[in-house]
């Protein structure tokens, strides 16, 4: 493991972008995206894949002087046109949109059509809770799990989240993708030639295997719990995608495998003014009612606590922002400096 | 089995309302909400609860009379009083609100409070859906999921559901609950005295169990795919009765176990009008595309069909409009037969 400062690279984040041609207001907010999600201890989705967005720019997959446009809008509603931006650049936008329509109506939804792969859905969703919104964030990606009575890779593992104001400056947050587990996972499992569970996978008979070097050539996941995360990722799909004019289902390829390919995925936000139903005054009492009784509700055998979704997150968040540094793991740390080889912009990694 | 009209099974539910003083339209909205569930095959939630509900409202935790009030509202959102009536009303009312305003501002949400069992939520996602919008409706419940690391009864099941016209006319839906499994079929394991996976309870230590017995007094439901469904349980709970004042978590009792009480669920209904973001022909084409994807994607080995959410429910109630009559259990027939008897409104099941 490796360590490095947040605001060394936060600061060689936007950097980088802006080698590449991103504005330094696009580079920010990139920058503060990645290093956000990576704060929230979600390595897997911050900046990590920075050198891939930078690849995918320089080989025409993203367009990095691109700026979101809007197709449609309402006192409630807009779609965007990612016009192939890097995917947090129009989801901040179209989210930080539906805010503010939702301040004036009390709900709003916003799509976005032709982006990129978003990173952590869960950051979105935050942006709304800090601002004492309800925000619900997500969006379709390539198609991965295999649908109930299939065997191919038919819908997307179709990230969704939500967050909520706590009632103590901090949020309860979900992100989930809506496989059984992270394709992640089973790759762990597979670099250590580990047997999975067989609801993980099934193979290319449309079987539940536990043979774990099967995927993904030879196995798609399974959705969790059978129909029920089949049908939540159809609801993402129709959302992010249909409903918006982006790539549905197998129109959508990898992100990182063609980096000179669009992706044109799509995203959806959703924000809800909870002032416009309550003072946040009684809100803030019964979301904390809320929290107080499940956190101290009876504890099963041999566990001390129980946790509120995003609550690790926001430990995790907290321990980054009081020692100044995240802890990375060497592949991570590699990615970073290539990078830094290549740009020219320095980063200490140590 | 037993078979029963349509028309005198709606007619009958209808007139048994109006006999504890229910108001004839009312009745009305309260029949076609039953036998529409009926039809779709979810006979749990249709008519067999009818005489429950009368109950109710005969022992006074549900008031006949009553007509839900709005509390407040704005362009695009609304939160009502159920002020006790019965929940199938304030539902029904709060979806037709939601789907008006979301004909002018895009997306709506409307919240109930003080409202009571709603029977199936997927009925109400489908009177937005009949109208081309797409709609989400939602409920929370008297505690019965363990949350994880917990070992008692924290958080309700909390229905969720969806429905979005599927260019054909009828709808792709999906009616969850965010348990692993129903009570329902834990209930049935017992009767039979049969064993269940280790994943559908954890017992009073909050451990996973094999054992139907424990259910309901020592053992709990475990949530759908872990944290996964504690969290979107925990979106259901803020957004039906969180933000709506109405009671959360252990301050829901089970509505039919104390029939004098009050219930005090929340409902949320939220409707998106598609055609506010593409023409209507176009969104018919995009969701015939990815019905088609869908459906046509490679089977798994033994099986010849791929299902779409709700693709079910529309079989059973093209059965039942064609035959113009349903099949319904021996319990479910005598719960009837004794309702007529009591209220003196004949039926005939036969």
């Amino acid at each position: 493991m490796k360590k490095v400062k947040l605001n060394e690279l936060k600061n060689f984040s936007a950097k980088a972008l802006e080698t590449v041609g991103v504005s330094k207001e696009n580079a920010e907010t990139v920058a503060d995206t990645l290093v956000g999600t990576d704060m929230f201890g979600v390595l897997t989705h911050g900046t990590k894949n920075l050198s891939g967005y930078i690849q995918k720019m320089e080989a025409g997959g993203l367009d990095a002087k691109a700026e979101p446009s809007v197709i449609c809008e309402g006192p409630a509603f807009a779609v965007l046109n990612g016009n192939k931006a890097i995917g947090m650049v129009s989801a901040c936008k179209a989210m930080e949109m539906a805010i503010k329509k939702a301040k004036e109506c009390g709900i709003a939804y916003v799509g976005v059509k032709n982006s990129c792969h978003f990173g952590a859905a869960g950051y979105y969703a935050n942006l709304a809770a800090k601002e004492g919104l309800i925000g619900l964030s997500m969006s379709n990606t390539d198609p991965v799990i295999a649908v109930p009575n299939g065997c191919t890779k038919a819908i997307g593992t179709n990230p969704f989240s939500f967050a909520a104001p706590d009632g103590n400056g901090k949020s309860i947050f979900l992100d989930i993708a809506l496989s059984n587990v992270a394709a992640l996972k089973v790759i762990m499992a597979k670099e250590k030639g580990m047997d999975i569970p067989d609801t993980w996978l099934v193979d290319k008979d449309g079987l539940p295997t536990t043979d774990s070097s099967l995927f993904p050539y030879n196995a798609s996941l399974q959705p969790m719990g059978a129909h029920k995360g089949y049908g939540l990722a159809l609801l993402v799909e129709l959302l992010s995608a249909t409903i918006t004019g982006a790539g549905m289902l197998s129109e959508v390829a990898s992100w990182n495998l063609d980096m000179a390919s669009t992706n044109n995925v799509g995203h959806a936000f959703i924000a809800i003014d909870i002032s416009k139903m309550m003072p946040k005054e009684v809100y803030k009492q019964r979301v904390l009612q809320m929290v107080n009784e499940l956190k101290n509700a009876p504890k099963a055998k041999g566990k001390d606590k129980i946790l509120l979704p995003g609550e690790m997150e926001w430990e995790k968040q907290e321990t980054a922002l009081s020692t100044g540094e995240i802890e990375i793991t060497d592949a991570h740390a590699d990615s970073l400096k290539a990078l830094s080889e290549k740009t020219g912009i320095e980063i200490n990694i140590y």
